[in-house]
């Protein structure tokens, strides 16, 4: 079904509405969390109407779902095989997500996904999907490279270099937090640091 | 003020009252967060009176603040200067937080801090307080050990160790959480391991 046949005669569809929604719906969703969301509050954030927005998704539950769905990285990481430049990639995308306009939705998501499974479950494990499959492709690349040692758990490496990041933001007090959010390239380094040596890299092969 | 005070003739006060509401409070917090926070479902869950709990506590704010410094670790982690021992300890506090009971209150404070910080900031900060100060005396006594480098980040080797430990229980389908929450102790020394080779752990001096 195409968009214009749900629109009425004589009245053009805004194709900014769905972005517009979805946008609202993060901003509602990070704040005030599931058992406080509302069709209402997304209504007048995003200042669309109640029928337009259930035209489009029949319930909150599906909204949330289809705005969870909307962080997950549009592409995959492009794994080099040079450890330390596809761990700093990673890490700016992870800092990026949780510093960025949505991150509380994001880390919040995570967090109801364990209360709230039916809600929250499936477009959290899209997004997991995504994050364990880059993880994979970059530690084995790394493996394959001679830059980490045979053996080594992709997915310790990505909690260490996520968690690091996430726990870090979390603590960072928040007057401190628009600071980190304009510039996280310093804390990244010692980030993607601490990992590498955490993970036993033995850096490049030599030439 | 003693409790006795504050209690009505011939009607002998419960001292189980406070604990049982502070217990219900997390609960309900875990579940619903501050957005759909009612001091109607904590009297639901605690079965204590609504009149009984605004007699402790003033406002639904007052009595957030009490639970969620409730979760203070009751004493300091004792630093021995042994750092795998010293961190081992560190981490099972840390597990043991994020999978008990009120684990979802917990994360879920730490995220909402960023959202409401007069009701969540200061008793946030007194956690993240006695969690710096361990981390610090920690650090400080295994460079002191010369088990770790001079200038080591107190802070990173913290965000590394509960960061790892926070995004691994996030990232755990739910349908294992409850087998980690069992025995964590495998990936407990996996995360330790993983954040002493980071820090750039030396081991203990020779005898």
């Amino acid at each position: 079904m195409t968009s214009t046949s749900r629109a009425r005669p004589g009245r053009p569809v805004d194709p900014d509405i769905e972005p517009r929604v979805i946008k609202a719906t993060l901003e509602v969703y990070g704040a005030v969390g599931w058992a406080g969301f509302t069709i209402d509050a997304v209504a007048r954030t995003s200042k669309v109407g109640k029928a337009a927005i259930y035209r489009r998704w029949a319930s909150k539950q599906d909204l949330i779902a289809a705005a969870i769905l909307s962080l997950k990285a549009p592409k995959p990481v492009e794994v080099t095989g040079h450890l330390r430049d596809d761990l700093t990639e990673i890490a700016n995308r992870v800092a990026r997500r949780y510093l960025g306009p949505h991150g509380l939705a994001h880390i919040r998501a995570m967090v109801e996904a364990k209360v709230y499974p039916d809600v929250l479950g499936e477009a959290l494990e899209h997004i997991r999907r995504g994050a364990i499959a880059s993880g994979r492709k970059t530690v084995l690349a790394a493996i394959e490279a001679g830059e980490l040692p045979p053996g080594t758990s992709p997915s310790l490496v990505m909690d260490g270099l996520a968690g690091t990041i996430m726990h870090h933001i979390l603590m960072v007090p928040n007057s401190k937090l628009a600071k980190l959010a304009d510039d996280p390239s310093t804390f990244i380094e010692q980030a993607v640091d601490f990992v590498l040596a955490g993970a036993g890299w033995s850096g490049p092969e030599p030439e």
